[in-house]
């Protein structure tokens, strides 16, 4: 039998009192729940005197989010396990675990609140301009060291079994590659956004099947361990650095879904613009800085991915002339391709972004969202032809001149 | 403490009669170890008065093929799992199972004795005109129904985890798409075959990028539950019917690694009559008839693939439109690329065929060697302009024309 149970707020706190050397000296915590309830409990506990924090993560047992999708409380695993990876190849871009309880299905991890969610901070038009250095150490390290050019081909494989992760992928195979694309009852739709998809967008059948192929892709494709979820929702930052968090949808699946996932969520905060009351010249400053930092973090990616392989990848590849070439050039595709996927589910599918729902009209919103789907789709569509990150950004240009 | 040990001839009677119900009424068993020893014994059980016969293959303990590679015992479970879904699957082409003990690592089959292993036939030039309707039911239906196309996704992925094979993955991946392109030490080479190896062979950039590409899919791309060894010696053939086993090989790849098996070993048994002594009449016939058999296979495979997919696909699939062409295209090319290393590996690596090792002449046999090694060039580095099998059968023929 198993000892779990959802904790209250104050025994999440004794909780805490209970792990040695967690909290020092004279102690008076205070405990307060702050998660949205769905999925999982979050408690944020501080201590008063010392403004030392901790978070405890705990996943609810077999929650549903719609009907078809029961989660069990193993995510906590996948979590827990692909934290202390990236947290090991990235020097402490990921929270401090200080402990995974496996029977109580929880981590208490390190108190990140004097940061603030990234989506949040481009929503108020900030600025972060070491994100493109940070997130791209990020994406290089954990794609490279958990790819087969690194690793030893049985410790991948054991890898690829450890981290499995059903329960989740299909969430992200339903919601962002399948339910978006056609009337679904999953979708959460803008009654203003209706008539465009219905006329315009679900009739779209090469859009679909490249969605589908992309789909296929996500379901067999065990290239790296993946954050899986990598949008700027599941990132915190300040001026100094990122931490990148709620990783329980981690399993070995095409490392451009991560880039795509940073790319595609810079994306929809370029596309919101269009539905909010700001002057030019900030809405195209602000996207010109978007612009700009989707071309470094491509290009800072594809330079330190390189350097990695240079360095360590297995003796036998580097001398395969071209290899790499190609390598990265897939990688560009499927990262755009991909991303195009995260960017147009957020407006249809369930689960949708700040960035664009902040826009309380329901007509601008259309707008805004009309033009985010137009760049999904292309991102999607025209994948095949690119060659460089410079290609995609006069892409989104020329939609923008069109339609932003 | 496990009670394994490998059987002697005498002890093998013994297990089989223990087996209830498997040899009834008087019996009077002889026992034979038929393996070339080197990974299993193989006993050879048959019954004089009866006629009735059985196999035991027992797997020998942390045999090591070469240095890198020690084999566990486990892949017994591979074997004896993928055949009971195979059996299911096909409605019996391959060995029926008696039992499967798992702490001695061996399987009690049925005895096919009667049947002849299809590279011999093929060696002797024997057609089999039911071959290709017979293994392309095999292909399509278990390559379809172990496939998202089919089964429910979590399913599939616990059947990808079940099916992680990494002892006999990494096989695969040095000998098949690594060793055989550069000088290593694995290779057992013709010594007249050497100097074209060095002088226009191992300094083909292009032709060692695109293998090593197909590695990567071979090592990420979890299509389908593959054979994994799907070669002319693990296919018994009558006039009647194929019975397809050696399975240990089994785990989630690229569906077109099986089908590229099946075609990259008929192309070698087309290769190796240019170093045979018989009259051109037999071998433009024969050769014509291999072609045939090929394209045969390819077009009934795609074809009842496609009626799998119409017939049982799920729903949300088949309603997308141009999906099923594309991904047919893609695994014809596929096909044909992992067919063309399996093609090379045999001229070069670690374990020849006879159709060509059978040629005493070392000369006329490099000449052959060198006429494979083109074809399989060709299947790789040509397999993205292919639309069709008519297209490579065209290739074939061209290089048959300088060459053959």
């Amino acid at each position: 039998m198993s000892n779990y149970r959802p904790l209250t707020e104050s025994e999440a706190v004794e909780y805490v009192k209970g792990i040695k050397g967690l909290f020092t000296g004279n102690i008076d915590l205070k405990s307060k729940e702050i998660g949205d309830g769905n999925l999982n409990l979050v408690f944020h506990i501080t201590d008063e005197s010392s403004e030392q924090g901790v978070i405890i993560k705990q996943a609810l047992d077999h929650v549903r989010i719609v009907e078809s999708w029961p989660l069990t409380k193993e995510r906590v695993r996948f979590e827990s396990s692909a934290i202390a990876i990236q947290d090991k190849l990235t020097d402490g871009m990921v929270p401090e675990i200080y402990k995974y309880d496996e029977e109580m299905a929880l981590v208490v991890m390190e108190d990140l609140s004097h940061m603030v969610v990234m989506r949040k901070g481009l929503i108020e038009g900030i600025k972060y301009p070491r994100f493109a250095e940070q997130i791209s150490t990020f994406l290089s390290k954990t794609l490279f060291y958990t790819s087969d050019l690194y690793l030893d081909p049985k410790e991948k494989k054991e890898k690829v079994k450890e981290f499995i992760n059903p329960e989740l992928c299909e969430i992200t195979e339903d919601l962002v590659f399948t339910d978006p694309y056609f009337d679904a009852e999953s979708n959460d739709i803008n009654p203003e956004l209706l008539p465009y998809l219905e006329e315009k967008f679900w009739n779209k059948s090469e859009l679909r099947k490249e969605v589908t192929i992309l789909k296929e892709k996500f379901m067999t494709k065990a290239q790296s361990l993946i954050h899986g979820d990598l949008h700027t929702g599941s990132i915190f930052i300040d001026q100094e650095e990122i931490k990148v968090f709620d990783t329980e949808f981690a399993f070995y699946g095409p490392s451009g879904f991560d880039v795509g996932a940073v790319i595609g969520n810079l994306i929809l905060n370029y596309a919101s613009w269009t539905g909010k009351d700001v002057t030019d010249e900030f809405k195209n400053d602000y996207r010109e800085y978007l612009l700009e930092t989707i071309k470094d973090i491509w290009n800072k990616f594809e330079a330190k991915f390189r350097e990695l392989w240079d360095k360590d990848a297995h003796e036998v590849l580097k001398t395969v002339a071209g290899y790499q070439d190609n390598y990265m050039e897939r990688l560009l595709k499927d990262s755009i391709g991909l991303g195009g996927c995260k960017t147009m589910r957020r407006c249809i599918g369930l689960a949708h972004v700040e960035d664009l729902d902040g826009i309380e009209d329901l007509s601008k919103r259309a707008k805004a969202q009309i033009f985010a789907l137009k760049l999904g789709e292309a991102m999607v569509t025209q994948r095949e032809n690119l060659t460089s990150i410079e290609d995609f950004i006069e892409i989104v240009k020329n939609i923008t001149r069109k339609e932003g």
